[in-house]
């Protein structure tokens, strides 16, 4: 690894992009170790062919050896990683299913067994939740903060290109695994999907690298490894949901900008195996006697709605849309309500595991099932509850609850005093602040399984309400309404909503197992999506600006203005550079004021023609061996040499300890010394006095001389095909450029000159609305040509730009609208522009 | 559209990528009105408010012209354009739908009617079909060649860039819809689903033309008609089966190689509503109660299958990957048997409607239902059969055919001599084959639906040989084997190897309306895909290599040597280019010999910086000016200017007739001559002849002195910005940009140098496989430069790569080896070289 490093070191400097070229550097080594492997290999093959002909026996070792290495080269295939992949996050999420369950059927036997002391119940209700979670918080705080929160975002960062520390490493795997067991062993709402994508992100990342340590050859390559996180992703979501297709729709949808169909089969046969295999142990354990869904509803196939309640579920989108915005809304006020109150702030970072054991506390305060939870039925856990609401039952007829008999814990919906109708809206209510509050919690977890349920009940509400109102159905007594489908809709819905996708319809239908109820669950996605959208980002893009990671938002849906925004508007024109005519004080200025992390290379100042770029680090080396302590020292001893022959200095400097000339000056043993040493000592320390004075002097005037000095870029990496656009590309495309490519960055060229830089800043305000256009937007070179006739010379349209850079500003339109002559149609001026000419 | 075509033409020289051009030239046309438009709306405004002023009623008017500018505005949105697609669409379909059933209504009432007399009965049940096919192919032939076959592979070639002509247009949707019709009205073995991707992106770019003529504005933008055009593949088979989220996924897989998912939404919401619209057709029609799954199954819920089963889900599976392997191969080698036979061919070109009548007569004789057909469900449509195959029941215990009773068309399958086993294999072998030669016919056709229809009866087949080998069910009484969901299972899994699809899985469960058989159909499907994407490329790659469509083909699955290639092993290096100090001649030369569409602009042929790349149209003007006729007059003028006073010429050139100076020179008018003209007579005609023996060498001269000028790229459009490639991009990247951006060919640059060309014949080869490397692949200067020290420098890197350059060839690595003295394992040369040096 150690050589790799070199090599990813080394070869950054023939790149095109910077991830491309570590995952060329590595190749590089990869493939030079295969030219090594496959030469000796022609060696060993002749030599055994020649071994063959003195010794049949050796035909059975040379066969024995070519099916070694068949069987070697097999495992590099992608399909075997994806079934280890697959089996690993199975065990895993069935395992840490198994131990919450256990978890929480703990919490349930305490609570029962202390029933008959009401207080006692209490604190062990309570206790046992707070104590799960500040160990939960305590632990990943230690082991690995990154494992905190849902891992979403950070793997669609990561999946864009950028290279987060920490996060793909065993530390954060075992610290989400064991942090969200806990956590959600607590019974808290909240969900286990967005950390199973980073489980199983992490799980890829550490099976590539051991596959890697043990195989070697195709598990270097980057680029592979990428394609892995993205089927990873995959995997993660459909093997917590045991939904295969879902699973693969919701990952992309939620990781990736731009999604390459070639790697669509990797996600869908690792989750469909992942999910496979999952179900399938929970067979083996004879929970379920055959593979069937997660929870399984029986709602009638044959009339399954009525076209008359089409409005109802389009509502009920709706009001899911208004609902996850407000949840998004919600979850980013209270981070930064947190941020914002300096106290709160200060007390909350010293004392980390205080806030999650008080959200703790509140919660489940609150959920004590003698207490406030039984109006909201506080007893049940998620999956219990899920089940509950997905019941094809009606559970109301004229809102007075029916007797629930068939699954015992229906019974947590009925209250004797309360109507059925109250108990879901304080369900709701009381659920959806808590859900907000306890995703801002630092431990692993997520936000999907809480919505879910939320929605799931309001959907219930809303059918229950339906039923109510048409307690016979719309058209007669043959079809009644059925509340489960609406619960159904409504957690697609809301669930929808939060994350933005589409795709919960699929996971909706596989979770049920029933496909019955597509048209409303499409319709009521599809509007909960156009209005969350349009309302407020996802969650986890929330949650992305909120940690700042370097991510670029989604162009968003409909804004077509975007698409008349160009790379001219957006980019930066006055762009650092350094020229190949650049002294070193030029270099130090540069890194002086500036603090971009890789700097452009001009030929000249005039000709402006783009070389290359630098990195910020190669120029301070640059400058600092300009102004090394070993030139420094190699100019004072030629000073030294030129001002005499007896030369002092060396004494000085090429003494074993120079560092320490004191010692010597010093006289601390003065009753050893003979008369001539005593005259050397006052000689050298008279000398070493003068030099003391003068030396500084001498060095900064030295110093001053380096600087004035050419850089000679010959010991520095040069990148020398940064990547270009030019101003006319538009903001679709560039965008398209940067999410594919993973740029941070690129410069802005016109006839292989610089003239302006992008970076990933510009384009995030470009698209988040708030385009300031520095010089005024003008496209003369098409408009006054077109005129004056059929084409255009290079040198006319050259001169014209460099007419354009002169002259930016408000005047130039008028100017060039009277110089030009051109035709006024054919400018393209702001509104502003144009407004302020007309004055 | 004039003015825009201008635009168009004209602005190509300054852009990025040929694409990207014209987007942004119409973009730029879209803008330029947009500025004015604004600029007019800001006066018109404050005039409107200086009115308001005056006159109060004013204020009713400002405020409706408002209202009408909003609404103008809002008919830009996005999903207005989409409703209107899916809207369209459903109604396109359903009409079709009806008038298909309508036309095989009447062959069957036809088939009904004469059973008195079976040769009338025959001559009925064959002259329909082919006549109708006859009417489709012809009608087809004459009104758009383009509107033959399936669609997917042209549309999949559009959207990656590539201008098909008349492939989108008003025509071709009337021949695609009313071929289509028909084709499908004669009950032969063919599909709607492929035809109406075609048929839906037809509506798309006549509704976005549409549009753009009502409201202009950003119905014009390029890049937004290729979204919507992929949002229309997705409404194409969402309408046709009435499965949107199948639909979306199918239209994906199928015709993207990188899709954005920022058009997701896009495609999801069209094809929920056209799948919504054309259910809601068939309710509001009263065929049925409500909105259900098109071939809705009613398989139990509880145990939708055993465990034990999926062995035999996943032979199916590998046998219908086998299975559509075998159909694309079929399908390839009949249509290229035809082209080979020239006989054939010559007389299937002349007479281009004898082949489909020929085909049709075979295939409706077979099917005949009093013949052959009684043994193979001969009188059975498509829809009838599917529904047949999917039904619930098991046909047979112990190979006997039980009653049928419930849906009449059961009895087709039973028959009182034949087994139901030997039924169902007729039934597949023959509709195999004639599916195979159906989907060669030159009409509108798709091979979806008939493969799907030959998988599920393929699928019920092994159903009744598990049920008859289990009678009892695998474990007991309790859950007979349900053959209807081997039946489900064997439709996807064939249907998903032909096409190269998972999202088969997906259209089942929607076409169903159940989803739980999800594990043994995603089981099969992937394993069906595995064993076809191994053996043969999919239907549509296929038909595109047969009709050498410009497109590229995937990376394949997992062939992880694709990794370990860069652009320069693929690259031309012999880069055809021209120079700044280039003559005419070389530009005459280069346009003779070669045939590139478009040209390298270099600065010089010594430092070979690329400047730019020139169309090979710009540069046959050029030349073609430079030798123009006009020139040639000018030069002769001033040649006779410098020959004399008197000059002859101009009465030549500037005469109003200089084309025919033998009318001068012949003598018809003597006459009338006086002897002074007889004297200018004589001398003209003597210079006449002069100069007609001198013009021609002196014009040679002239050609010669003009070819040897340097050119002036004066008037010459360039672009200045062609795609750059460096050496070291990897095959994986080239073909991700190739494809996104829909390339054609990209320059390889190495500091700016031009040193190859790659372009999508190259990368086809290496993706296919075929790479010859035509130089040593040699790592020097990464290898050597290692050794040396830390860091390289730029004039280094230059010079090895020179050296690497001028020896070239297979002494290269022997001579670097000694030369160099680089490290040996550092090397990477192909094992083919190794050996020769080794030698």
């Amino acid at each position: 690894p150690k050589q790799h490093r070199m090599y990813g070191r080394y070869t950054q400097e023939l790149g095109v992009y910077a991830k491309e070229e570590a995952a060329r550097l590595r190749d590089g080594g990869v493939r030079d170790g295969g030219g090594l492997r496959r030469n000796t290999s022609v060696r060993s093959r002749t030599a055994d062919l020649l071994e063959y002909e003195k010794d049949p026996c050796a035909k059975c070792q040379l066969c024995a050896s070519r099916c070694q290495k068949f069987l070697i080269s097999r495992v590099g295939e992608d399909w075997i990683f994806l079934i280890l992949l697959g089996l690993l996050m199975a065990l895993v999420s069935w395992v840490m299913d198994y131990a919450i369950a256990f978890c929480q059927e703990a919490q349930k036997w305490m609570h029962g067994g202390l029933d008959s002391n009401m207080l006692l119940q209490y604190i062990a209700w309570v206790s046992y939740p707070v104590v799960l979670i500040t160990f939960s918080a305590g632990f990943t705080q230690i082991l690995a903060p990154q494992a905190v929160g849902s891992g979403i975002p950070e793997m669609k960062t990561i999946l864009r290109g950028v290279v987060l520390k920490e996060y793909l490493t065993f530390k954060t795997f075992v610290a989400k695994v064991i942090g969200l067991t806990c956590a959600l062993g607590s019974g808290m709402p909240l969900g286990k999907e967005g950390p199973f994508v980073h489980v199983a992100s992490l799980c890829a990342a550490l099976l590539s690298k051991l596959m890697a340590a043990v195989f070697g050859g195709i598990y270097m390559n980057e680029l592979r490894n990428t394609e892995m996180l993205s089927a990873a992703c995959a995997v993660g979501v459909g093997c917590c949901f045991a939904a295969p297709i879902g699973g693969v729709l919701f990952s992309i949808e939620v990781t990736s900008t731009f999604f390459a169909v070639r790697n669509y089969w990797r996600g869908f046969f690792a989750a469909t195996f992942s999910a496979f295999v999952f179900r399938l142990l929970t067979v083996s354990n004879q929970e379920e006697e055959t593979i069937t869904a997660l929870f399984k509803t029986r709602f009638r196939l044959d009339f399954p709605f009525d076209l008359q309640e089409l409005p109802a579920f389009a509502i009920l989108g709706i009001a899911c849309g208004f609902g996850g915005a407000l949840f998004v809304y919600l979850n980013r006020h209270i981070v930064e309500c947190m941020r914002k109150q300096k106290t709160i702030n200060k007390f909350l970072l010293r004392k980390r595991l205080v806030y999650p054991a008080l959200v703790t506390l509140l919660v489940s305060t609150l959920t004590f099932p003698p207490g406030f939870g039984q109006f909201m039925a506080g007893q049940l856990t998620q999956h219990e509850s899920l089940v509950a609401l997905f019941d094809n039952r009606t559970w109301c007829r004229q809102g007075v609850a029916e007797e629930f008999d068939y699954i015992s814990h229906h019974h947590a919906w009925k209250h004797p005093q309360v109507n059925v109708f109250i108990t879901l809206i304080l369900f709701i209510v009381m659920k959806f602040w808590m859900s907000a509050v306890a995703t801002t919690m630092p431990v692993p977890c997520g936000a999907f399984m809480p919505v879910f349920l939320i929605g799931a009940a309001f959907g219930r509400l809303v059918g229950e309400i339906m039923a109510t109102m048409f307690p016979d159905g719309i058209h007669g007594d043959v079809y009644p309404i059925v509340p489960g489908g609406y619960a159904v809709v409504g957690a697609a819905a809301l669930s929808g909503a939060v994350t933005h996708t589409v795709s919960t319809a699929v996971i909706v239908f596989e979770l049920t197992g029933q496909i019955s109820h597509i048209l409303p669950v499409m319709i009521a996605v599809i509007l909960a999506n156009a209005v969350a959208q349009a309302l407020q980002p996802s969650l986890y893009d929330s949650i992305i600006r909120i940690k700042k990671l370097p991510y670029l938002p989604e162009l968003g849906m409909g804004h077509h203005e975007k698409y008349n925004i160009r790379v001219e508007d957006i980019m930066v024109r006055d762009v650092r550079f350094i020229t190949l005519n650049s002294s070193y004080r030029d270099l130090q200025e540069m890194l002086l004021t500036g603090h971009l992390k890789t700097l452009a290379l001009v030929e000249c100042r005039d000709s402006m023609i783009l070389l290359g770029s630098i990195e910020r680090l190669q120029l301070q080396s640059l400058l600092s061996l300009q102004l090394s302590r070993q030139r420094r020292l190699e100019y004072l001893r030629q000073l030294a040499q030129d001002n005499g022959a007896h030369d002092p200095l060396p004494s000085l400097t090429s003494d074993s300890t120079p560092s320490s000339p004191c010692a010597q000056v010093h006289p601390n043993t003065p009753t050893n010394t003979s008369a001539r040493q005593v005259v050397r000592f006052l000689v050298s320390t008279h000398l070493f006095f003068l030099t003391l004075v003068s030396i500084p002097l001498q060095i900064a005037e030295w110093e001053d001389q380096q600087l004035d000095q050419l850089v000679d870029f010959k010991n520095c990496k040069i990148d020398p095909a940064p990547f270009q656009l030019v101003e006319q590309t538009s903001l679709h495309k560039t965008h398209t450029i940067f999410s594919l490519l993973g740029l941070g960055h690129a410069y802005v060229t016109s006839m292989g000159r610089l003239v302006g830089v992008v970076s990933l800043k510009e384009l995030r305000k470009a698209i988040e609305g708030s385009v300031t256009v520095t010089g005024v937007k003008v496209r003369p070179p098409l408009a006054s040509f077109r005129d004056s006739g059929n084409s255009t010379s290079v040198s006319e349209v050259t001169e014209l730009h460099k007419l354009c850079m002169r002259h930016r500003g408000l005047s130039l339109c008028c100017w060039y609208m009277c110089q030009m002559k051109c035709n006024k149609s054919m400018l393209v001026i702001k509104q502003r522009e144009i407004a302020d000419c007309i004055i």
